[in-house]
């Protein structure tokens, strides 16, 4: 399909071209930046509602900074759609997200305008802050260091560990703060509502209007000098005092908040605080999915809505044939809401991801029990050992990629402690288009090193829920962690009675005489599905789903290796130290020599597109495994990985 | 020696002892409880100056607070001494961080009293929020929640994350900031400024007059109803606005600050805060090393001097004879300025560490170029990042342990983006009285999955330089680690000319025949000590030194694995996932069948000791590693971990 970008886009191929327009004309740019988001992102889908939101942010950054020279570091950079189009990527932004495409988050290897790779929240101003320093030393004086950074991601303790830092480092960062209510779900709490406070408070608005006529006083057209701009901060003092806003207290000039959608005054605000030196903050007041009107009233749903018509606002769903195998995240909302009906000492904690993680179900029939704690892994975790200190039954839901915020705390305040903590890692394994910052695909190798943790994995829905339901029996008594992938699974028919899974046991799937195949979770369907082609090519595999990386079941694995001499193990995460070394260990300890090979994510770094094409480029899709399973037959010796 | 307590604090066997006391008597407590503490750990080591500072607040704590019903959360807890004295411990104290004996931080296993074990920083208002939260799901509304924490441990993103969930989450929690100044080192940031403007501030002394006047107000020797403390709020209300300060913006009530060393005005108001429902703040002001001059005048040095003269303030010393070998925190802090002085790219990060790292020697000399970033790991790994992406060459500086908070900005900000920053990880393995908080055990085996990842250990002074060397050239384009242990190393003549060592080769140490030990890093000295018996015993082990745990020697693993049939790796860190694990991937991959059996820290909790103690039970010491040898060659199967 072909998208035609406005009169104005289509001529800006760089930054350079945006600023040889007038600024009157600006509006027209933001108009038709917008549309073009709206045109291609409804055609071929993508994060939606942030990017719409900072639109005229985009166009204010590169019309009054000199970039790439002056650096912009988008946090999370799922809004960065009107950047990545301005700067040189207008005509292949259609390939978003896909295989081989863009990545919908800036990328240092994609241009020279992503000067930090992003994905996880909360990164921008360390990254930001680092670059200004390195600036200070080189005596580049002059440069600029910008942080976009939303009020999400401004919960989160690594953004406070660097606004900490920035306050006394002295080097020229300027934070833009912008302030949507959101993160992917709405933003919770107590910064949000101070946030909140200061945009509606009359004293804040007395104030910024104090602060907004004085820089009104200044010459117009003009950039301040440095001995104005101190002027100006000295004026500003006077009204601000210094332990007045959070931010202040902080050492941080603070600036705002203004109108994130007023291109006028957002230009002439960075151009004035461009020639004050030294850290500083503007507070930006914007909204999510504007401009277009369904996606400003859901903002959740329009995070990344998938593909829609544009003009009616309907989301295109899949057409359903027959019952269609739940995704994993509903079986976990809909199980817990069961468990915890059962079990008054169930809670739930998701670090905002309740949509995400599908607790929101349990969040809005138990609010009492189920928490959104904000963008927070680290803080989530040790709330619910916490809780798990006075005999809750915590199920902490972490996206598997985003739990590599909370390792330490997963050591030293669970396992250590040997609290019955349950830890379900969400989005295990490849994820898809959102790419290398996002797959889960490290879970299993970070996680196996540490003591007392039971590490489990379901092949199907039914699995998934006789974990979650045994890992909340009164007799488990260690930290309990399940890793389950995004999106199918495979069993229409999936609510089942519960029953409990005996730690560190598999199961044997099919009967075999030629090989032996082990699986970990999902990928065990991957399994069935070569064993389906090779026996038909005359082979009888044997098959067994393991269910636990840790404890093994070391009875299974003992006739295993006592009946093979031919094993195979796959995984949907790393090979370095990841579930297939786990075997390699067992078979170490007692003396196994199979021949043995390891399937799962490479060690290498695997990049965006689409789980199926994930699958079959790291090699163990149904046709990979079949593969390896022919050639190891062969007696070939394969390098998989 | 025999070291007696003083005449009441010999009979507080429990809190409730120290209840019955009159509040006139309790200075004496406090008097005896700090003389006791400098009696036993002048004599018998361990954290000093900390525990020192909060003698008022552990017996008003005790005193006021129903404990352990009332739960008492210490963050990092090395300032717990006088807490573990009042609870119990007091005739068992004198076996603090020794092997078997009690744990230098509090530890559930040790005592109901010690509610969650602690030992990282910046934990206990997430713990006491879980535990708050719980009691009131369970309808223990009386119950109280308190977590105290210093202004250093304050300064870290995950407290952060806790205060933003506690202003919100009405329930019991009491957080007591510990305001100090100190972490180890001085506090650094933008929150330590603040804290001092507090407190120095007229304006705000002159608040804190109206709000203790008021109290004042209050019926003396009776507890606020609930209805007066809610009166006592609005008036406090209408002295402090809600956002004039800090932590009332995140909508905490603050209160102080006040001097901690006061224990009448300490236990009064505590009282009067115990009625006060909801979540609040109490700041105090004291002095770490309070009531020892020494320490009080240089608290770095006392944070744990070691053993020391109590009256003349001698720290008892080594007695040398020959030149000896240095530590290898000192040969970091001197390499790292000689390759400063060199290469001007080169930097230095640590965050708080900047005595136990050695990187103060640096900071001094050239200030401009290392950076003593406050506890803030996250901000630490990702400020680096960039840094190097502006071509710098950072040196940050972590702890193993404490690596593990900044996990995933190693994933995600280093890794992924192939930046060449150099993690230099201290403190790596068994790290001996500081227990498992703090062992630097997991490293290998988390980052091993990470790809583009250099991992390396050096096995003594010159290759930690070497590392250090090849790691800052511009010809290395990846991240690498460096991880080294505590303490000592081998080498008096340690300052030789630097070597580049080519990324990803080991070295042959010793030609054998019988049995190859192929070791990571300092414990291939073990190694050598072993062999050395070995040999007398009549066996030929081959030794080799593999320096790169990733990527690892191929080409020297190729000729092991050609030339020997038994072969053991050896480390000083876990056998799940660690550098044995990465050679049996090895295996794997090329068919090699070995015998092979991978010594390391097993896969438990290993507890405190020193670490000659802890290698002895670990089994990796030079007689462990003979033994194993041994069995191996009489053909014996031998699970070592």
């Amino acid at each position: 399909m072909d998208i035609t970008a406005g009169q104005l886009l289509r001529h800006i191929d760089d930054p350079s071209d945006l600023r040889k327009i007038d600024k009157e004309k600006l509006y027209q740019v933001c108009e038709e930046l917008r549309q073009y988001i709206i045109d291609v992102v409804s055609v071929h889908g993508g994060h939606f509602a942030a990017s719409l939101g900072v639109v005229e942010l985009s166009v204010a950054l590169h019309y009054v900074f000199n970039t790439p020279y002056d650096q912009l570091v988008w946090d999370v950079g799922h809004q960065a759609y009107g950047h990545k189009i301005l700067t040189g990527r207008r005509d292949i932004f259609h390939t978003n997200r896909k295989y081989k495409g863009i990545s919908g988050f800036p990328k240092r290897d994609e241009s020279p305008y992503d000067t930090f790779g992003v994905g996880h929240s909360s990164t921008s101003i360390s990254a930001a802050l680092g670059m200004a320093i390195a600036s200070k030393l080189k005596g580049e004086h002059e440069r600029q260091h910008i942080a976009v950074i939303g009020d999400g991601s401004m919960t989160a303790g690594m953004a406070f560990e660097a606004l900490n830092h920035a306050g006394v480092a002295n080097a020229n960062v300027l934070i833009i703060l912008n302030d949507n209510c959101m993160s992917i779900d709405p933003n919770v709490g107590a910064l949000k509502e101070y946030l909140t406070d200061i945009t509606t408070s009359p004293t804040y608005n007395k104030l910024r209007d104090d602060v907004w006529n004085l820089l009104g006083k200044m010459p117009v057209g003009k950039r301040f000098t440095r001995d104005m701009a101190s002027k100006l901060e000295a004026s500003v003092k006077g009204v601000v005092t210094r332990s007045s806003n959070l931010f202040e207290a902080l050492k941080l000039r603070y600036f705002g908040p203004i109108d994130g959608h007023n291109i006028t005054k957002l230009v002439d605000t960075l151009q004035d605080l461009k020639d004050i030196p030294g850290p500083k903050l503007l507070h930006i007041v914007t909204t999510k999915g504007k401009g277009y009107a369904l996606a400003e009233k859901d903002q959740t749903l329009w995070h990344a809505p998938g593909l829609f018509d544009k003009i009616t606002g309907e989301i295109y769903k899949k057409p359903v044939n027959a019952p269609e195998p739940p995704k994993y995240q509903d079986v976990f909302g809909e199980t817990i809401i069961e468990l915890a009906a059962a079990n008054d000492r169930v809670l739930g904690v998701t670090p905002a991801m309740p949509s995400g993680s599908s607790l929101k179900f349990m969040m809005e029939k138990m609010p009492d029990r189920a928490f959104d704690v904000g963008i927070c892994e680290q803080h989530a975790v040790t709330l619910s050992a916490g809780l798990a200190t006075q005999g809750m039954r915590v199920f902490c839901n972490i996206y598997s990629s985003f739990m590599q915020r909370a390792f330490d705390q997963a050591v030293h305040d669970v396992a250590i402690q040997q609290l019955p903590v349950i830890l379900c890692l969400d989005r295990a394994g490849l994820v898809g288009e959102d790419g290398p910052t996002h797959h889960g695909a490290y879970d299993i190798a970070y996680l196996r090193g540490i003591p007392n943790l039971i590490i489990s994995a379901p092949m199907n829905e039914e699995e998934l829920r006789n974990l979650m339901y045994t890992a909340q029996l009164e007799s488990n008594k260690l930290p309990f962690v399940i890793r389950y992938p995004r999106g199918q699974g495979v069993m229409p028919d999936w609510r089942r009675p519960f029953k409990a899974i005996p730690v560190g046991t598999g199961r044997k799937i099919r009967e075999g005489k030629d090989i032996a195949i082990l699986s970990i979770g999902h990928p065990g369907n991957f399994v069935t599905d070569a064993i389906k082609q090779l026996v038909i090519d005359g082979l009888q595999p044997a098959h067994y789903d393991m269910r636990f990386v840790k404890p093994l079941d070391e009875a299974l694995l003992h006739e295993v290796f006592r009946q093979f001499e031919k094993v195979i193990t796959v995984e949907d995460g790393t090979v370095a130290g990841g579930f297939g070394s786990a075997i390699l260990e067992f078979m170490a300890r007692h003396g196994y020599k199979a021949d043995i090979k390891i399937m799962g994510i490479p060690d290498r770094i695997v990049e965006h597109g689409k789980p199926s094409e994930l699958y079959r480029e790291c090699g163990f899709d149904a046709k990979g495994i079949a593969h390896t399973v022919m050639e190891m037959m062969k007696n070939k010796i394969t390098v998989v990985a």
